[in-house]
């Protein structure tokens, strides 16, 4: 090798986007913060990360995309979501819990049609990009519509329809249901994007039987299973008194306990459900506004941390938060469970991101592909604007993401190497139009 | 009279800026709503407000503001802040209480010279004016330069020094810190925008003479007298063991409690301390972020309320916060006393709001001229944008301002007459300048 030939710059490779400037928080396993850094995007996926000294000259970019005041970070992960319950934003609040089911969102929900759900998911994904969200996880009824229309917004999603024993709007007996869950299963295969769960809806909503069946389905199709768990003691008493245990314990002498599973809220559970959620390697999504709201209580999440549960972050539904922007998510947990431990150190950011990263793809049985930015995974990505007033000035970016950012600090958002979000501005919606669909069916729903 | 002057329209009145078209909600004794509805505003004062059929023709404006898709609202009151800790966003989080205020805050602290109080000041008054808060109430160092920021930024404030029985980087010796207090107020007097209290910092920081002095002063200048109470139960059992009474009591044998004093925090409240305060018509400032951040403890704000207390709202400091922004705020105090009591219809949304505007108003004696949109009050009157889809659809406004808004929703502010926020752009302060002052402040401080 010639002297010259040492010195020569190998040719450059070719990105699909090059994203540079920004402080990136990679969120890799030795939590890599390069400022200023660069990310290079190809072909859907992270191509490189690393400090921009060491990438400018290393890529040909179709596409340069300036982050300089920002900071890069992966796509949040939304993990518990009923997106089309957008529609019943704000319909009633503020009201005793039986009586906000029965008289407000049941009567609402009977009345929901595909075209409803539709059209209140797209709103969601408009809503979960604008705040930075680029995955969700959701449960509801008509929920081919959702998987059209986070395929439509550009987002990723795990879907599922909500199966319960009792007949349901959509599909009607149960049978149908888990047909239904077996053929969405089987058209979304091989999507980047899109993929589908089963999701039996509750422990007091499916019977025993019908639990093993969904249990038994998911192991089958090789999909995540999903149910809510133990929401608040009243559910604890009822499961207990109809079955003779607590709610995990009754799961756990099912058999469905597992890897596989998804548990949501997970707010009323005793030291030794803790333990067989652990041992189990169960998945739990924490909705600390939701459970507030609701007055549901409080999760022990730092407990489940520490027994080894990966704890994930989700909103919840817009009829019980009453929106889907894990900023404020995000800020709330980390303060609400030092309020419970009185002890101020409780949830540092650093681990509140990483639940609402990290922990959400790995849920999802995502987590080799979404949740950070490292080489190879796919090009989730947002670019979070830190030049305002209210994130000035910065000693540490993480704390302010936590606890001063707001969902409408996002700027660009990238979901499988695309552009979604540029300057603000929705690419894969016409959200003016969005939003008008929803007002006319709002119309109807108050009438 | 002829049926021909009967049939006139009477001469056109006129107005500065009339605001048309928006959802106005007065938040006057009667809750009035108007929708499409119209405020006249003129020589800083609301001229009147009412249905815009009605009121379109009266007015003749210099500028007229098209507020359709928004709603209009009595701009927010923040009666608890340390405006210039902007300076220290993000500086040190997730630390035990002592470890965060001994090693972090006071050393920075130390360093406070009045540039800087004044450079920190205007930041946080961008960031609140650009959350739709109007008026705030400070506690700190240099608070003449708090009074001139606030001044600068066409903000309504209510400011005091901090006074404490230890010298003070600013004042020195106590004397002096009266006697600059006493020269404050005189200085302000008659000022449309800025008034001054007398602010003795706590209990365990105050001698009881030097609490009687202070409240003397505030009598003898017939201004607020502000204190921090009972923020936590730790500070209960100090001040027990040092008077042998809890810190309300104490006030109470000092004869410092009156209708006249802003108590902030009352975090450790017991039932006949709440009766206490009921009965002396104390104001209290409740801050529900910075208590679950530092994991103080809940405020029992339903139980003030049901006693008669006045209970108005406020972010505390950027070091504990880590935002001034009322609107997350608002959602917190609404969630987390549901959760406190589990009872989901526990501090509605109207209530709450009403927290962040009138009673915030009242509290700081402006009760006659500040916090609701009715003629003859300030115009200080905030216009926030619902046409997003995080908004939408709109079943209750008010739910929506609690528990789905964000302060980036807020499009025009006006204050006292004056448009200082219009379409999301500060028309009173150089928001590039104010960041880039604070930077290089920060720098100096991490350093």
């Amino acid at each position: 090798m010639t002297d010259n030939e040492r010195n020569q710059d190998p040719p450059a490779e070719n990105a699909d986007l090059v994203i540079s400037g920004g402080r990136v928080l990679t969120l890799n396993d030795r939590n890599e913060i390069f400022d200023p850094g660069t990310v290079a995007v190809g072909s859907g996926r992270i191509l490189a990360v690393g400090p921009s000294e060491a990438l400018s000259a290393r890529f040909t970019a179709r596409r340069v995309m300036d982050a300089a005041g920002c900071v890069v970070l992966p796509g949040l992960v939304n993990a518990h979501t009923h997106a089309a319950m957008t529609l019943f934003r704000g319909l009633a609040d503020d009201l005793p819990l039986l009586e906000w089911l029965q008289r407000h969102i049941f009567p609402a929900e009977a009345q929901l049609t595909e075209e409803w759900v539709y059209r209140g998911t797209l709103l969601a994904c408009a809503e979960m990009i604008l705040s930075g969200t680029t995955t969700f996880c959701d449960m509801y009824l008509f929920e081919h519509k959702v998987a059209e229309a986070a395929k439509a917004a550009g987002m990723r999603a795990l879907v599922g329809e909500v199966l319960y024993d009792f007949p349901s709007p959509h599909y009607g007996p149960i049978e149908n249901g888990l047909k239904f869950t077996e053929a969405l299963v089987q058209e979304w295969k091989g999507d980047p994007l899109i993929s589908v769960a089963v999701e039996p809806h509750a422990l007091y909503t499916c019977s025993p039987e019908l639990l093993r069946r969904c249990h038994d389905l998911a192991c089958r199709l090789d999909t995540r299973l999903i149910v809510h768990l133990s929401e608040s003691e009243a559910e604890v008493a009822q499961i207990r008194e109809r079955y003779g245990h607590r709610p995990v314990e009754h799961l756990e002498r099912l058999g469905v306990l597992s890897e596989r599973l998804i548990a949501d809220h997970c707010v009323a559970l005793s030291p030794s459900d803790i333990e067989m959620l652990a041992f189990h390697r169960v998945n739990v999504v924490h909705n600390p506004e939701s459970n507030m709201k609701l007055a549901s209580g409080i999760a022990p999440v730092p407990a489940l941390l520490a027994a080894g549960v990966n704890v994930a972050l989700g909103t919840d539904g817009c009829a019980s938060n009453n929106n889907l922007d894990l900023f404020g998510e995000m800020n709330t947990c980390a303060t609400l469970h030092k309020l419970a431990a009185l002890d101020p150190a409780v949830l540092p950011a650093q681990v509140v991101l990483r639940m609402a990263t990290r922990n959400g793809a790995a849920a999802l049985g995502l987590g080799h592909t979404v949740g950070q930015i490292t080489a190879g995974y796919f090009a989730d990505i947002i670019v979070v604007d830190f030049q305002r007033p209210h994130l000035t000035p910065v000693y540490d970016p993480i704390s302010h993401l936590i606890y001063a950012a707001k969902g409408s600090d996002v700027r660009h958002v990238i979901i499988h190497g695309r552009v979604v979000l540029e300057d603000g501005r929705l690419l894969t919606l016409d959200v003016e139009e969005v939003m008008a669909h929803v007002r006319s069916i709002a119309k109807k729903i108050a009438s």
